[in-house]
């Protein structure tokens, strides 16, 4: 995917304008020059089109920001100024709420890890809380690396839960109902005293998909989330893809059984009440002494427990039918399952191919690829590091 | 939405190659000139940050191909030449095949109808019929209205099916099961002499609202055609959306009732097992002593006929459970119903939302509008003449 800036709503200059222009040139320009090296003014503009004035005011800006350097050279034999990126010092953060955790990751534009913590956070918690843990974290990250505070120009957020992208406040229908109504933007953006970019953790995944992982060259992608909620990101015609409103892969809430049970939406019968991981542990906890982990669940499915693989088979059924819907619609190249059953591998994505096929048009069920994601509970945490660097134009190599 | 080519695989330059670039910066040019009139290349540089060298160059390009035309002027006193967009006698011809219909219309770049026919057609009709029909047609057209074959720079076509967009041949799963495999580009390519532009008709309806219909702001729409298929066309980020292979919107076989009846598609339940047209007809007709008709159907409705309510209601409701799946997950802003019942309005929209709401997360419900096409069954064959327009470079004018 190009490592555009992401499209949400507000934050992006409209369209055509003058800034977005501008936006436009200074990109094509640090991606000439990340792709050629050092290059004269003059070789510039002949590898862009620009004009000469448009580079020189673009690569004036550049150095103003600290982004390039320039230093004498000569080209035809002619005295002349070469340009070039600097390997900038520049650090983004990364941090990834969820139920029961919160991980902090500091890279480099080049995506690479500087530092990393994991902290778990008692479920129910209060954004509060969990916003002085993550502060206090990333204080000992920095400390402990070496990095200024300043060297960070910005950090990208992921939270379980729908974001109003033009308010950057948790909406209802998160996981985290405590968090509900947050200006999660405003707060982190006080407490850690850095620009914030704050998105749902499964918008996040997917964007670690195409920056962070195997799926560079995917255009169309699904990010399937599969935990005590179901949810999923979009990276579409090679972007993060937000709709109208932010509210995007609420495919915990496709309608799988008329009748079923009701959810915490407020519908009856919603994937997320035949094939969470709460449901799973709800189930399989019958007759046994204590509550399951997700951890005991893998075990005894490693083991060859019948009700265990039984009771993943038929979510996985179920999983498999509500893609099918979404793929008959969008036509993705390849969905990617993440979450703390990735453990599962085979056992859990057969049933979801099963699923897929049958109830997704031929071309569409045979077409799709369904694979475990490789970057296991990083995925949100490095995708969130991805959208803090596009939305402060630091374009990230490709590792 | 941008008049940007529509990203179909195989059709457009990689991004980021030469080519791109250059056609990047042809596009520029276009909406400079269509924005702000005749301007000497000098002050077509300022506006757009490209190159002299690069104007001159692209200009040339534009002038040899009888888009652009230069004449002398002064500029700050000295002499120079001024561009300006040549108000071209271009045509594009927009042909949407249906299951027993064909329309062809002739249009302008600035999205003014010269010329239109409709003929009917066998059920069950033969592509190379078919295509000959279309070809008489049109050639009927051009005698009428005194346009040239040469001014015709292309043809859309939509065909109610998927497109292999890699190969231009109908995939199977169309409602016209006698022409899959038919390479339709090539074929028409060959009776009409002009460069042929195919896609599903569902898409060419998505695009006529955002180019000729009301819904020129939209960035995220979904077109739902009605019909005795069911399919739908989509606009996300404000450009027609094709996915992996070109197989999209596909909400026919979204499953419904997992042990419903059995469906062309090979699976159960599908959505055009039960809110079809030619469901509708097959349950009214019961009694009848002849076969219903659509139009049948829809004085019944309007006469207040409660079994055809009935119909109408159960069928609405099912197409909202199935869009509420997909509007939870790409959140479009609106999503337009046509197709041969949209005289029915509120009667048919009503259940529609309601299946919505009912389905949806509340969100996604409450903030998802639902409306009738207002373009009847012209849409496709304008988005047709859209698309055509939009592949060979010629920027649309708003209307």
């Amino acid at each position: 995917m190009s490592n555009a800036p992401t499209p949400a709503a507000g934050h992006m200059p409209k369209p055509g304008s003058q800034s977005a222009l501008r936006q436009r040139n200074q990109r094509l320009i640090i991606e000439t020059l990340r792709e050629l090296g050092a290059l004269s003014q003059a070789e510039l503009a002949r590898a862009t089109g620009l004009s000469t004035a448009t580079i020189s005011n673009i690569v004036k800006a550049l150095s103003a920001e600290g982004l390039t350097t320039t230093h004498p050279t000569t080209s035809s034999g002619r005295r002349a100024l070469a340009v070039s990126l600097l390997e900038t010092p520049e650090i983004a953060a990364g941090i990834d709420f969820g139920r029961s955790h919160v991980r902090v990751v500091l890279a480099s534009p080049g995506l690479i890890v500087k530092a990393e913590k994991f902290a778990p956070l008692p479920v129910g918690h209060l954004a509060s809380e969990s916003i002085a843990t993550a502060a206090a974290m990333l204080a000992d990250l920095l400390a402990e690396s070496g990095i200024e505070r300043g060297q960070v120009k910005g950090a990208g957020v992921g939270v379980p839960g729908p974001i109003d992208h033009r308010t950057g406040t948790v909406i209802r229908g998160a996981i985290l109902p405590e968090w509900v109504g947050v200006n999660i933007v405003a707060r982190l953006e006080e407490a850690l005293d850095m620009p914030i970019f704050a998105d749902n953790d499964a918008n996040l995944g997917a964007l670690a998909q195409v920056t962070w992982g195997e799926h560079k060259a995917a255009r169309d992608l699904v990010f399937l989330k599969i935990g005590s909620g179901i949810g999923a990101g979009l990276i579409l015609n090679g972007a993060p893809y937000y709709g109208h409103t932010g509210i995007t892969g609420e495919i915990g809430h496709a309608t799988i059984f008329d009748q079923g049970l009701v959810c915490r939406c407020g519908n009856r019968g919603c994937l997320e009440t035949v094939a969470s991981t709460a449901v799973m542990i709800e189930l399989l906890s019958r007759g046994e002494s204590e509550t399951l982990t997700v951890g005991a669940i893998i075990r005894h499915a490693m083991a060859g427990d019948s009700a265990t693989l039984r009771v993943i088979d038929d979510a996985g059924m179920a999983v498999g039918r509500a893609i099918a819907n979404v793929a008959n619609m969008i036509n993705p190249e390849i969905i990617v399952v993440g979450g703390p059953l990735a453990a599962l591998g085979e056992t859990l994505l057969n049933p979801i191919r099963r699923g897929l096929i049958r109830h997704a048009v031929p071309a569409i069920g045979e077409g799709t690829t369904v694979v475990m994601s490789s970057l296991g509970d990083r995925a949100e945490a490095l995708g969130a590091i991805s959208l803090a660097l596009s939305r402060r134009g630091l374009p990230q190599d490709r590792r």
